[in-house]
């Protein structure tokens, strides 16, 4: 990827000298930003433009260029793109518009771009986007105007909309952030978002990254690239409802996905979602301090009322507030001026008129050992103090600089002041101490939470090969009860005692087996909401009851299903099945009432460690039923954590299991097990 | 209150030519806002300052003003107070510090004032404040330097802390939404948030409020005004938890109240309340438009991303997309420059580069009868549109003042170009698709619930006498359980068949009264963890039973109840309790394992209406149960809300009621009947 944003030549394709070609905006802002390579012009009525003579064609260029940047009629992309190829150009951004986007017929234009690509070994970002920026070096070639607003920077950007990549940018620019590398990816036939990202999570250039996408390629490299990488990946994954879907597709080729599964898959690698640019920009400021390695916090305010707020908000936050030392106090109070305010922690320096003081309180009270982190809140007006301020704040700017712990810094001003400061600043200027402490908490959580890898070990007394041959001869669609038992069982999934019958002999001899009271169920695979049907019957205590039972199931036909009945217990459920993004995913939830009522369950893509469910379980408020509540003694949360791990693999390994759900699985002090089980297969 | 932010004339208090005189700055802020009125200064030094006299003492002024601004030191604030009571007049702000926020030996200086201010009829804002601005007329005295930035305009704002206030000014300055009337409170010694509120809600200049506050002075009075106001009242109430307590009491004399409650109260009386000024902002703006009447939105957007996140947007806040007219679509078609866009609500108009019709597309749609409310947004950079952008929006601006329906402005450019647009325009202008939404989305709720007053009509069949000779005689603490049901059956309240015993014969005769099964417990007030202490029997099924719990009862004391069993039931909790703030409340929640784990329940403060009631059974998922989940039959929701209403009434007739606790209240298919009660009395 470096060969695109490094390109130190670049030929723009499609200028012409019409005042209302786009091709010449990609040339203005090579020029806005200051280019420090070559510029070629190709367009097909030649001229000159801006001092540049317009090659009638590739073929024409002097000299052979480390990128082409592509803006004419789609139709034409293909052979220009081979001329490209002819001409050992490697590397192309392609910014027409009109393939699959609109719809299925323009994707043999597609399928052609493709192939030319793999010809020629060229590698190409687009179509139908608005190319790529290089802050540092000046490479800028979208087709729709920028200013070079925004100061060089360590944020890059990956954009499915240039729109939105574009206002990230203006966003940046306005907290006077500055941004490194931009590219939006349009209908990634070639270069997708995780290619991108795998690049820059290993640019030097860059520390985070922001991410808008409509549709999401590659899932699972996507989470390995992001759980692997020490940079913080802020992204905005839109698109998620009926609505979104409808334009997303015709805007950017895009297939709407599971929303819930992008929060899980995301949570689980570490990428932190948003929602809004907003939200975004206050992630970003917050990876731009330190870590905050600890809770405890010490908040200096000169507003007594945001004093207030900001113990509301260390509070909501998890943060503690270490009182200030005695000597710390003294010297405060020295140069208090009429003694009317009184020094806790938040410290509120209202009554204090000496700004030099606050530097130096701001710089000791960081350097304590019994601190993690300092909230410093500064109000000024700008007309009597504001030399003093801005020297205040130049110089917290220094200590931020030296210290390896974070110095959150909220100022409140008139909007000219602030501008001032976010300018000549080169750290994040929160303007609300809720805002500032939730930077701080995300700053922590970051810390503490470190993604997991998908699991690379497979549980104990996993047998592949059977569930291989009993799936191996099955059709698509539920199969047979007795053949899920057989697969769960090869798994190690704990399920109730149960036995197959076809006759009613063959039932009186299995219960007999098993034992009274038992279940019995129809096994025929086509029924499918088995107790609305009636195919249930529990609780039968003997055999005239079980012979009765079966007689009366066997209008579904002679398959059945005999069980134990099980001892009550909690019930959960475990489900599973396959994302077309991200492959085997796992989800959890409380069974019966809980599942109906509150609605929670929890997800995860496959496969995965202990660890990892037992994050999903803390995720769901109902699992502290699992402690034992009211006097009740634990459950065995453990089994449970066992057999959603061995589910997960379960999914994993066979993808032709397109649906799984074991409701319920009821939790015992000792154990767990599935009393109910279905399997849809699909064709692999 | 009109009085002080009309005064003609103002005299400060305070005023010296030392250059750290902070009466100084109350000078320069009235020059600074173009003061319409006289001004006169007072100091003991005399002299002058910026042309003005500075009179000894206010017995030396020419005339009596309509207002003095006063910051003295507070011990001398009574004696001036009182000259000012000599002069005539009525209206004073005293800015000093140095009062009850110092401790309670500072109480005697506020009662003097008190009494000084009984004795001459005024009224008083302060002490500890910033004092008040009017920007219509340019009567500004807070001692803090202000500048002029922020423009007349319709929000006014009080606030408890002066430094917080100043930065709602600098916000709305930033947002060119500008003020009306300022008013910081302090130690509300005499005036509070709640007079000014009334007065603000009728003032001509004021279209919303916004209020932040560390306490709150009288909550049902504040929750009179507000219910009853047309005007959107935003709140930012902190010192929520313990620290921020303790720098509030020190910072303005303000208790920490429960924080739910106050949570319960504003969203009963239709109060918005926020916990970030960003998110007042975002609330005030909301309201700048005409109300959205239904859930119909049409989106228009020249930016396919920001078009796709506001259909996430529109599904997560509940608006419909109803689909584009045809002759519109084929309209737009016909401008569409390069045919790669396709059109659906969200339209996308990245392809069209004809900004007149932006204009009127967006004019004819939120004509459109089946459309109540339309988000339009416009993406540029401002090098090459920049002038018809502007054009642009300045005509949608008078579509919004033209319409009775909301058109949402959402404009994405250079933080320049925005600054440009805020500043010349007088219509909120969003920079996020969700967040333009969600203003809509708030803006239609205020709409769809209007806050219900306090009950009037007292539920039929209660005997006040009834609980007022049971409540009478008795000391405050936990009140005997026959007592409690007496005074639950006076209100109404259903409760489980029950006999009280003083020796096992009364218990045998009340039981064969009864009849078994039945439940048997001690009624000794002073056990107030029945079950831990192992005094409540169960399931008793015949005398001899009863007898021998009888017996193992009596080592508490001879008291015991006598209950049916109850048959089994949805169980939920009725509480209730006095708060200092707000007076009686009422909590409800499921009860059992639901309250433990999932810790739901909800508040009023009472007494309240029926239909109150049923919202205060919305807000609890579990209310669900209610309507009969997994194919049960649905229960008597209605019995569960009169008992909810008869409950808040007895707590509002019988303050000294301290603590009251049904619970379990079980639900049946009929009626719903309380299984235990306690009640805890104060000193009324």
């Amino acid at each position: 990827m470096e060969k695109f944003f490094q390109a130190e030549s670049v030929a723009v394709i499609g200028v012409s000298n019409s005042p209302g070609n786009l091709g010449r905006v990609m040339v203005y802002n090579l020029l806005e930003f200051r280019y420090t390579g070559c510029v070629y012009l190709v367009g097909p009525k030649g001229g000159s433009f801006l001092g540049h003579k317009i090659y009638p064609s590739v073929m024409d260029l002097p000299e052979p260029v480390d990128l082409a940047a592509v803006l004419i009629p789609a139709a034409a992309v293909p052979s220009v793109l081979q001329q490209c190829g002819e001409r050992g150009i490697k590397r192309v951004v392609v910014e027409s518009a009109g393939f699959r986007e609109l719809g299925e017929e323009r994707m043999t234009l597609e399928h052609e771009i493709t192939e030319c690509l793999d010809r020629y070994q060229m590698r190409m970002i687009g179509p139908n986007c608005i190319g790529i920026i290089n802050r540092h070096n000046g490479l800028a070639v979208p087709f729709m105007p920028f200013n070079a607003e925004a100061r060089p920077g360590s944020v890059s950007i990956v954009s499915q909309s240039g729109g939105v990549g574009a206002v990230m940018i203006n966003g940046l620019a306005s907290e006077h952030m500055g941004f490194s590398k931009f590219s939006s990816i349009g209908n990634k036939l070639n270069v997708n978002e995780v290619d991108l990202l795998e690049y820059l999570v290993r640019d030097e250039d860059t520390s985070s990254i922001f991410c808008y996408l409509e549709g999401i390629a590659e899932g699972r490299r996507l989470m390995e690239v992001a759980s692997s990488s020490s940079k913080v990946i802020v992204a905005h994954k839109s698109n998620n409802g009926e609505s979104g879907s409808i334009i997303a597709r015709s805007h950017s080729a895009s297939l709407s996905s599971d929303d819930g599964v992008v929060d899980a898959a995301f949570s689980q690698c570490g990428i932190l979602r948003v929602r809004e640019q907003g939200q975004a920009l206050q992630m970003l400021k917050a990876f731009m301090l330190p870590p905050m390695k600890g809770n405890r916090l010490a908040v200096i305010s000169r507003s007594g009322g945001h004093a207030v707020m900001a113990a509301d908000a260390a509070e909501e936050f998890g943060f503690s507030l270490p009182p200030f030392p005695d000597e710390t106090i003294r010297r405060v109070e020295q140069h208090s001026r009429a003694k009317v305010i009184q020094f806790h922690n938040p410290m509120d320096l209202g009554d204090l008129f000496d700004l030099k003081l606050y530097q130096s309180l701001a710089e000791n009270t960081l350097a304590r050992e019994d601190i993690d982190g300092v909230l410093f809140i500064h109000n000024y007006q700008g007309i009597f103090d504001g030399d003093e301020s801005r020297r205040l704040i130049g110089g917290l700017g220094e200590i931020i600089h030296r210290s390896l712990k974070p110095l959150a810094v909220c100022v409140f001003t008139t909007s000219s002041e602030l501008e001032y400061n976010r300018k000549s600043s080169k750290f994040p200027i929160f303007t609300d101490p809720r805002e500032a402490l939730r930077a701080l908490a995300w700053n922590r959580a970051r810390r503490d939470r470190i993604p997991l890898p998908f699991s690379t070990v497979k549980p104990t007394g996993v047998d592949k090969s059977r569930v291989r041959s009993e799936l191996g001869a099955e059709a698509s669609g539920p199969l047979a009860a007795e053949k899920v038992a057989a697969i769960l069982t090869a798994y190690g999934i704990p399920l109730i005692d149960w036995r197959h019958a076809c006759s009613e002999e063959e039932a009186a001899n299995a219960a007999n087996d098993l034992g009274f009271p038992l279940a019995v169920k129809t096994a025929q695979p086509e029924v499918i909401h088995k107790s609305d049907a009636g195919a249930i019957h529990l609780n039968l205590a003997d055999e005239k009851a079980l012979r009765s039972a079966y007689r009366a199931l066997s209008a579904f036909g002679p398959s059945a299903l005999l069980q134990k009945m099980a001892d009550p217990g909690l019930e959960w459920f475990i489900g599973g099945r396959q994302d077309q993004q991200f492959g085997p995913v796992v989800i959890v939830g409380l069974g019966g009432i809980y599942v109906e009522v509150f609605k929670e369950s929890a997800m995860r893509i496959a496969p995965i460690v202990d660890e990892e469910a037992n994050r999903l379980l803390d995720e769901i408020t109902g699992s502290k039923l699992l402690q034992g509540v009211r006097g009740e003694p634990p459950l065995d949360r453990e089994a449970l954590v066992d057999t959603i791990v061995r589910v997960s693999w379960l999914l994993k390994d066979f993808p032709q299991i397109e649906q799984l759900d074991l409701n319920p699985v009821r939790i015992y002090q000792q154990g767990c097990l599935a009393v109910d089980w279905r399997i849809i297969a699909g064709t692999k």
